[in-house]
C-alpha cells in the first residue's frame, strides 16, 4: 500500500528508471492557492548538491501538476503531480540477481515479488520516490500554516562537524549516517487521539516509510528511559498549557498540548558505496567481491532533511483536518472551563 | 480511530473505571484453536506484580470471549473479548479539571474532547486498555507460529540492575523509565512492502499506540546514524539470505530478509508519582503543589513488556496474511532463481 | 470486514446463539447526550411483533452501554453497546452440514470458512446482528439532526395490502418479500463526493450489508432507464437549489443538492419457511425433502424497516462529519456567489 | 476519496479538460503479463461511436503506463496509467455559475467545493474519468481469469429496440436512459463476507461510483420483493452447489455460492441535451431558458457498458485476493466434508 492518510491522503508511484514518478493527493480542501513555483525551494533542497560528497547540483525537478488545480487554486479533486525521470540510462543491473547488494532491498524484494521487481536503479525502492513526498509536503505546509515544520541535520557520523565528516567519508569511497531533528511549531492543543491515531503513531508510520530511517524518538526520547518521573514530567506554567520543560515533545496521551513538537530521526549510511564488499554470489554459492559502480551520495541524510519535513507537514495536515470532523459537537455544552 | 490492521484488524475500547474494557478482532482466519486458558500467561505478565515497586500481584484478568469462537475454534467472524473492571471505586477526579497532572493527558484530552472525556482513573487513556492488546496478541501469536515474538526489559533508568533501580525509585515515591528489546524470529523473507507498509512503519505505528513509549529503533538504530556504510552493510553469507551481521534488524527496503527482526523501545517513567509536584492550577491561575494519591507503578516498563510483544505479533500476523493475498501470481513465472 | 465508515465508524459482532451481540462505534464526537431510553423506540420497532405472521412481541432488547458514555454524554472514545442473547437453546443444527438450506448462507459460509462457521441459528449471518446497527443508528440520528431519516414499508408481495398479504403467506407456511422506501430530509447541499464517496455509493454499500436486501434505487431509479433526459432533468426553481421535480432523489454528481434524498430497497422473502422443500443432501448425494422447524417471520421486511433507517442515518452522519474536514478552506475566497 | 479496494486498490484522477486523466493501481500482484495492446478493445468500447446518436468514432484512447510494469510484467509496485486529454478547447463555462444545468453537478459541486470546482466540461465530474476505471478493469480481468465479467445493454428507454430508440431520442435533441445486465461467471464458491464486505455491498459501492447510475439489483432483484419464499429459494441440485434456479444471483449471505453472479444497473438519460430547458438563473433569480451547446451522447448507457464490466472485474479481483489472505488456516482441520 503506497498510500497514507485519512482525510488528506497521498499515494506515491514510480521507479527510479521508469517513465515518471509522482504523487496523487486526495482529499485536499478546495480553495488553496498553489503555484508550481511554490515547489521550487523544497524540491531543490531534496536534490542536495554543492557540498563535497553529495551529488553535484542539477536543475531542480520540475513538477507537472496534471489535475486538481485550476486558476491557481485547488479544486477539491485529486491533485496529481508528475516528475520526469531524465537520467535513466540503465547500466546492466542483471548481476544484482546474482549478487544482491548488502544493505539494499535486492534480495528481500526478490522474495516479495517473485523476481518481477524492477531492479534498475533500485526501481520502486529508490529514494527517487521521495520527490513526490516533498511535493505533497509543499501542499500540506499551506494547510497547517501558520504552524510550521522545520527539519535540520544535527549530526553526521556522530559529529556536529557535518561538512568535514561527509567529505572524509566521500574521500574513502564510503558513506556515513546522520541525525535529523524536526520541530513543529504552532500546532494548537487538541490534535491527535489516544492509541492508533496518536501523533507519535502517525508521524512514526510516515517517517519509517522514508527509505534509510532506522530510529525515531519524541521529546526526550531514549533518554526518557533513563529518567525519573519527577524529572520527566513537564509542569504546566500557564493557563494556555505552556509547560516549563518539554520532555514530552509537545504530546500527552497522543494528543498535542500546544507546546512545540520535537522528534529526531536516525538515518543510516547509504548502502551504495564505492568500497569493495565481500558478499554471497547466490548463483555460484561462493563469497565474492562486489563493487557497486556509479556516483553515490556520501550522506543521504542531507537529502532526507526536506523529506522528513514534508512527512511532518503531511501527517499534521491530515490530523488537523481529521480533528475538524470530530469537533462537530463542541460548544453544545460549555461546562468546560476554557 | 482505535483500530489497527488491514486483514487482521483489532479495535480496542473501554475506560479505566467504565463497565468493561475489551478488544474486537476482525479478519482472523477460521479454524484456529483458541482456549481461554491460552490467555492466562500473557495477561498475567501484563499485571506485573511481585517485585518491589510494582503493583502487588492480583488475580489475572479473566477473558470473556463473547463472539467468534465456537467449539474451541475461530469461526472467521469477529472475536470480541471482554474484561470486567473490578476496581472502579473512583475517588474524586474533579480536581483534575482544576490542576491537570503534569505528563498526563488531562489537559490535551480536555482540549480534544471539549471537557467531555472520562477523567476517572485516566479514563480511555489508561494503560488498562492494553489488556485488549495483550489478548489480541495471544491470538496473533498462533497465526505467526512457528515464528515468535519475544520482548524483555533490558534496562531501567539506564541501568541493567533492574530490581534495585526500581526499588530505589519506589522508595523515593518516584517512577523510572526503561528500555525494552523485542526479537521476532522465524519470519520468512518477503514480508512487508516499501514505503507506507514497510515492516518498520507498521510496527512503529503500533508501538507508539502503546501509552508511555517515547522512541523506537530497528537493528542498529540510532547508532546507525554514527556509522559508515562499510560498517553498517550486512553481507549475505548464505543462499537463503543469512547475513554475517544484522545491523538492518532483519529488514531491507521495508521487507523482511529472513534474519531476526530486532527493535528497541524507550518507555518513559510513569507520570503518576507520589512526590509532590508544582504546577499550574488552571482555575486560580497560580502555581500550586499537586499530590497524586493512590498506588502507582514505579516502573511501568515492566508491565509494557508483554504489550510490546503482543504489538509485534499482531503487526506481523497482519502483514503475513496481507502478503498471502499478494502471492497470487507467484509461480506463474519461474524465471527467478529461488 | 465488519466495519463501516470513515469518521463515524461502526463495527458489529456476535452470533445468533453466542453469548452476546453488539456494536462498537468509533469516532463519535464528544458531547452528545445519550441515554439508554433513547434506544427503546427503534429497538422495539426492529423486534416487530403484534401483527399476524410476525414474531409475537417480546420485551425490547436492552442496550448495555459499556464504554464511551459518561454522565449521559459521549466522551469521544469508542462507544460499545452489548445485547444479551437470551433465547439460545440451540436445537440440533448438525443436519445443516448434510443439507444446506436453500436461500441461506449454510453452503457459501461452509466454503468461505472451511467448515468452522457457527451454524447455530445462522450464527454470525443472523438478522440478530442488525440490533447493533439499529443501536448505532440511534446515535447517528442525533448527529444528523435536525435532518431526519425515515423508512416505511410500502409494499409486500407487490401489494399495498400489507397486513393481509403477510397473513396469507403466514397461513400457508410461506414467507413474502417487501419494498421499503426511505426518505432523508433536511440534509444541506454539498454533502458527498463524486465517484467512490458518492452518497449513492456509500448508502448502497451499507444497505447491501443488511441481510435479505436485493435491490436499491435512488430517486426515479429503474424508471430512469426508461425516461428521456428532458423528462428526467430536475429544473431548479429557487436560488437555494430547490428543484421542481426530484427524479435525482436529492443527489447530483454524488453530492446532495438540498432536496429530499429518496431511495427504495427490495427485500427478499425470508429463506426460512415451514413449507417442505426439495434440495440436495450433500452427504448422500440425493435430492431430499427438507423441513425447517421453528417459528419464522413471514415478512422480514417489516423488521428491516428500522435497520434501513439506521443505515441511512449512520451513512449520512459519517458523510456530514467527513465534509466538515473538507470545509477547512472554504471562505478563504468568496468569489462564489452564495 | 477517489479510491476503491482493500488489496487491489485503484485511485482515479483528472478532469475533463485538464492535462491528463488516469488511474493508479496499487496492490496488483507481481508477475502478471500486461501489454498496452491489451487495453485497446475495452477502451474502444468505452468510446462508443458508430451508431446514430452516439459520438462519432474517434481513435481509441491510448494508455501510457508510466510505472509498475517492466519487461511486460507487473512488478508488484503501483501501476499508473495516464491518458491525454486531446479535445480540450473549453468553451465558456462561466455562465454555468449563473445557471447551473438541471441534472448536472454544477450546483451541488459549487456547494461542496465553495466555488473552486473545475467547471470546464464538467471537470472532475465528467464521464471522462471512467477511462481509468476501464483501464484498471483490463488488469483486473487478468486476475479473475478464468472467471469472466461481461456486461451488455438490454434495454433503452424501456425498449429492446435499442438502435431505433436511441436514434429517435437523438433526432429530437433529447437523451434516453438504459438498462445494463452484467454476468460474472466462473467465480468459485466462498468469495465475500457477510455484512460490510458482502459481494453485493462491494459491487454496488463501485457501481454507484460510476456517473449516471440510478439503481442496481442482484439476481431476481426488485421482483424478489413480490415473491414468496417457496418461489424465491434456490434448491441445491449438485454436491458442488449448483442450484436449480438462481434467484439469488449467485450470492448467499454476501458470499458467492459458485453459481453465476447476475446484476442489473439502471442508467439515467444523459443530463446534457440540446432541447431548451427552463430553469433558475441564480444571479438574476428568475426562471430562464437554457440551451446546452455541443455534441452530446443520446444514450450514455452505451458507453457505460464496459465501465460496469470493469467495475465488476475490479471488485471481484479485490475480493478474490482478500479471500486468499483469509484462507490461511483452512485445511488445518478437515472435519468439513468437502
Amino acid at each position: 500500500m503506497n498510500s497514507f492518510g485519512r482525510i488528506f491522503r497521498i499515494s506515491i508511484f514510480g521507479e527510479s528508471h521508469g517513465k515518471k514518478v509522482g504523487v496523487c493527493i486526495d482529499g485536499c480542501p478546495a480553495g488553496l492557492a498553489i503555484d508550481e513555483a511554490d515547489f521550487r525551494h523544497d524540491l531543490s533542497r531534496r536534490q542536495g548538491g554543492g557540498g563535497k560528497g553529495t551529488t553535484p547540483r542539477r536543475e531542480p525537478d520540475s513538477p507537472n501538476i496534471v489535475s486538481g488545480v485550476v486558476n491557481g487554486c485547488t479544486t477539491g479533486s485529486p491533485i496529481t503531480i508528475l516528475f520526469e525521470n531524465t537520467n535513466t540510462r540503465s547500466s546492466d543491473y542483471d548481476n544484482l540477481r546474482d549478487i544482491p547488494r548488502p544493505g539494499h532491498a535486492d534480495f528481500s524484494a526478490y522474495k516479495r515479488y517473485g523476481g518481477f521487481a524492477d531492479m534498475r536503479g533500485s526501481g520502486h525502492f529508490s529514494g527517487r520516490l521521495t520527490v513526490g513526498i516533498v511535493a505533497a509536503g509543499v501542499v500540506a505546509k499551506k494547510i497547517i500554516a501558520p504552524a510550521k515544520a522545520s527539519a535540520r541535520l544535527v549530526q553526521v557520523g556522530g559529529s556536529e562537524e557535518i561538512d568535514e565528516t561527509i567529505a572524509k567519508a566521500a574521500d574513502s569511497g564510503d558513506s556515513v549516517g546522520g541525525l535529523i531533528e524536526c520541530l513543529i511549531t504552532g500546532i494548537e492543543a487538541g490534535v491527535g487521539e489516544p492509541f492508533f491515531d496518536s501523533v507519535e503513531a502517525r508521524l512514526s508510520h510516515f517517517i519509517f516509510a522514508v527509505p534509510a530511517t532506522r530510529g525515531i524518538e519524541f521529546g526526550t526520547g531514549f533518554n526518557a528511559a533513563m529518567m525519573l518521573g519527577s524529572e520527566h514530567n513537564d509542569p504546566f506554567c500557564s493557563q494556555q498549557g505552556r509547560t516549563l520543560s518539554n520532555h514530552a515533545g509537545g504530546i500527552n496521551g497522543g494528543i498535542t498540548n500546544g507546546n512545540d513538537i520535537i522528534f529526531r530521526v536516525a538515518v543510516k549510511p547509504a548502502s551504495s558505496i564505492a568500497k569493495p564488499q565481500t558478499t554471497m554470489n547466490f548463483t555460484t554459492g561462493s563469497m565474492e567481491t562486489l563493487e557497486v559502480h556509479g556516483r553515490h551520495d556520501a550522506c543521504i541524510a542531507v537529502r532526507i532533511v526536506p523529506v522528513i519535513e514534508a512527512a511532518a507537514a503531511i501527517t499534521m495536515a491530515d490530523m488537523i483536518l481529521t480533528r475538524k470532523a470530530g469537533e462537530a459537537f463542541r460548544g453544545q455544552d460549555n461546562s468546560y472551563k476554557q
